[in-house]
């Protein structure tokens, strides 16, 4: 009875908030434009173009090259103007050759990926002790006198990826500032079949570089059991890694331009580049190529939205975030006239709606973009949550622009991000349709509603 | 109303069926194995020692000659008696090294595992066309002119194992049959991180021998899609896969002997061979601990059967079955002894019950195998299922011995089978308490209860 009536209740404070101008001016042109993509094919066709034939893309690597002008190509056919890839310097890391085996008290070889951005070990490479910690206040416990010339395993459980992954990204300096010779951190994944991922290390300024290498979770958990069981465990790494300078690379851009306030923009897109094992399909060719298939509908039915949407891929949004500076740089003062920016870079799983930042906090702005998100109440993506962004947009969102990012399930996102598994067949076809959906309807109400939410906010506060 | 009246019905006959005697005479000794099972820490440790430090143990292998001799003198360290070794033959392929890529219309390593037995490529490789097919059908319907030269890709989505691994044991020869130079299959498994599975290939006699090889299911959908898409692909394949003389095994035994009939006895067990990658630890290193464990604590216990209770680990179960087949040998009329068979080789996953083969499928064996399995309602594994066996009791049951399965939910088992994941981590110490509790019950009071499944169905025949 008490569910029963809660339901009830919930049901009945929906129904007494009434549907807002944008749901019912905007229903007609919402409607064809998820109809439209939900029978799209284009989208997975140039995903797995990218993914399949392009193949994986780290900033500098040939392959992102070969993206950039395929993009810029794919752009101008699919209706864009506008079309520029303007270019932007990109850290060029080379993973090289890698290994790293357990040498006592067994000998079998470590399924490992070098972390993005890693030294090099010497030639002949480390041989050191093992040391596992579950966290760093242990790291610190054991201090320099247990850690001085070993190798630190941070073996710490996957809780979610933002909790866990400053493991990843700091472990090694930490371990480092004790001594430590190298850091292997057990993969930052809920689940594995003896499957690293990799993704960048950030080293901090004036504590010596030392080689950082992601372990699967089935080898992290047999070096502790065998480090509770009383053995000493020995380590041989061997890697390759360098740095090179920097690199020549490029954001795309393409614009459907708007027909009454063209200098007004919307900005939707996410990067193309990827890191160097798998294909980057969920991250993030499914992120970019969603963004490019959103407006390649709204191109096709024929509709122009009163102001710019322009589509951008970023580059080197995994080792560096060049991509999303160079674009501020780029538009210089014309970010006063971003009026919204969407970053898609969560994989394109079922989507559920959007996360919406603007400056102040803004409830008269997240009100009318959840105006925009009952559009897509028919396809269950329309939930509009406060925060969103990404790090391709910060540089805009810093400067006041008001930021989404596209929220799915991702219930599996993580099991392949950064991995060789992160392939196309990963995203579902009606995801994808989905996605592409949803970025369509919310982009498109964006770039045309007679105010923008900005506008909204500045009213309310 | 109506699902409610079906759920009263059913409790109604559960109800209706009153307690056996069985069910009513071991209830304490059921409980106090249990109670002891459910606390285990040793079965786990030993699982690890096999696995961690042992490693996996292909057939010929110096790491199954080591596992023999600890398992042997684990046997005697947990109060065995009859320890024995009784030497085995065993058929000895080495997988050597091995690798194929996508030359043609991308390069791209392909993760890959040479099924085990398969023949090598010449020194050189095979690099030849891909052809897909997902059927035997569509395999016959292309027929010669399209297969002839190349390499057939049976790229054929997940059943079940029993219905899909057809394509891993006979597609090499019915691709050879027709020409094809070598045989791919997509990994027989539920899901994928980029893991190929290995496993056994069966070569018809009379159709030539060609290298065989699972890749996995990322990159069976992606030479799929490049097929798809109008590309010819092509692939380089080198094995240098063979064959040695037979190598000296053994199958390791050790017994509680029988207070009052020792000559009658049951076998518990499974194999103690494996594959050449991962650590063997739910296929089946799970189901020998298990059965070890069960008569440890038996004897922990003070207790001794009327009958004998044998344990076994066979050797050689996953390529060529030599083990099963020497027990056979070693017992020789003996095998009227018999009274019973429990096999464990479905991994350690939280038990349901176990499946029961009689002689003429006997109503009243099952029922009262099924008065046992309600002593293990307490921990909801005493579901009794006629149908039951496995590949090292067959030679037993063909000679009318009782033969039973333990059942487990089996929910990630095939995820981690025959693959690289097949680690320690993946079993669960509450799992693995559960099965040795179900093992432990079953065994004893098949071992102990006044009459033997086998009179009871020759009573009622």
């Amino acid at each position: 009875m008490l569910r029963r009536g809660t339901i009830g209740l919930l049901a009945l404070g929906l129904a007494a908030q009434p549907a807002g101008n944008l749901t019912e001016q905007y229903r007609e042109t919402a409607n064809k434009l998820i109809s439209a993509a939900m029978v799209d094919q284009d989208g997975m066709e140039k995903l797995a173009y990218l993914c399949d034939r392009i193949g994986n893309r780290l900033s500098g690597s040939f392959a992102l090259e070969k993206a950039v002008a395929w993009a810029a190509a794919q752009m101008n056919h699919d209706g864009l103007v506008n079309v520029a890839t303007p270019r932007v310097k990109v850290p060029h890391w080379v993973r090289g050759s890698e290994s790293a085996s357990l040498v006592e008290p067994i000998q079998k070889p470590l399924a490992m990926l070098g972390l993005g951005g890693s030294v090099a070990t010497p030639k002949k490479g480390i041989t050191a002790e093992v040391v596992p910690v579950s966290s760093f206040e242990e790291l610190e416990r054991k201090g320099r006198a247990a850690v001085e010339g070993k190798i630190v395993l941070f073996n710490v459980p996957y809780e979610s990826y933002g909790r866990t992954v400053v493991y990843r990204t700091a472990g090694p300096s930490r371990a480092a500032r004790l001594g430590a010779v190298a850091s292997l951190v057990r993969s930052i994944t809920p689940v594995s079949l003896q499957s690293p991922h990799t993704g960048a290390v950030e080293y901090l300024e004036g504590v010596g570089k030392i080689p950082a290498v992601a372990i699967t979770i089935e080898d992290a958990l047999l070096i502790q059991r065998l480090v509770d069981a009383g053995n000493s465990v020995t380590v041989h790494l061997e890697m390759e890694a360098h740095m090179l300078p920097d690199a020549e690379s490029a954001n795309v851009i393409g614009e459907i331009l708007g027909r009454e306030r063209p200098e007004e923009v919307v900005v939707i897109g996410g990067h193309i580049d990827s890191w160097d094992v798998g294909a980057g399909a969920q991250d993030d060719g499914s992120g970019i190529i969603t963004a490019l298939e959103a407006a390649h509908i709204i191109h096709q039915l024929g509709l122009r939205p009163r102001r710019t949407l322009r589509v951008v891929f970023w580059t080197n949004e995994e080792n560096g975030g060049a991509g999303g500076n160079a674009y501020r740089q780029w538009v210089g003062d014309a970010v006063r006239n971003h009026v919204a920016a969407i970053e898609m870079d969560g994989g394109a799983e079922k989507p559920a709606g959007f996360g919406l930042t603007t400056p102040g906090e803004s409830l008269a702005a997240l009100n009318k973009a959840r105006e925009i998100g009952k559009l897509l109440d028919r396809i269950d993506a329309g939930s509009v949550q406060p925060g969103g962004g990404g790090a391709d947009i910060a540089p805009l969102l810093q400067q006041g622009v008001p930021g989404l990012a596209v929220r799915t399930l991702a219930t599996h996102y993580f099991d392949y991000h950064h991995s060789r598994a992160d392939t196309v067949d990963k995203v579902k076809l009606e995801d994808l349709r989905a996605n592409i959906a949803a970025m369509a309807v919310m982009a498109y109400v964006l770039a045309d509603m007679p105010e923008t939410l900005q506008q909204m906010a500045a009213g309310t506060r």
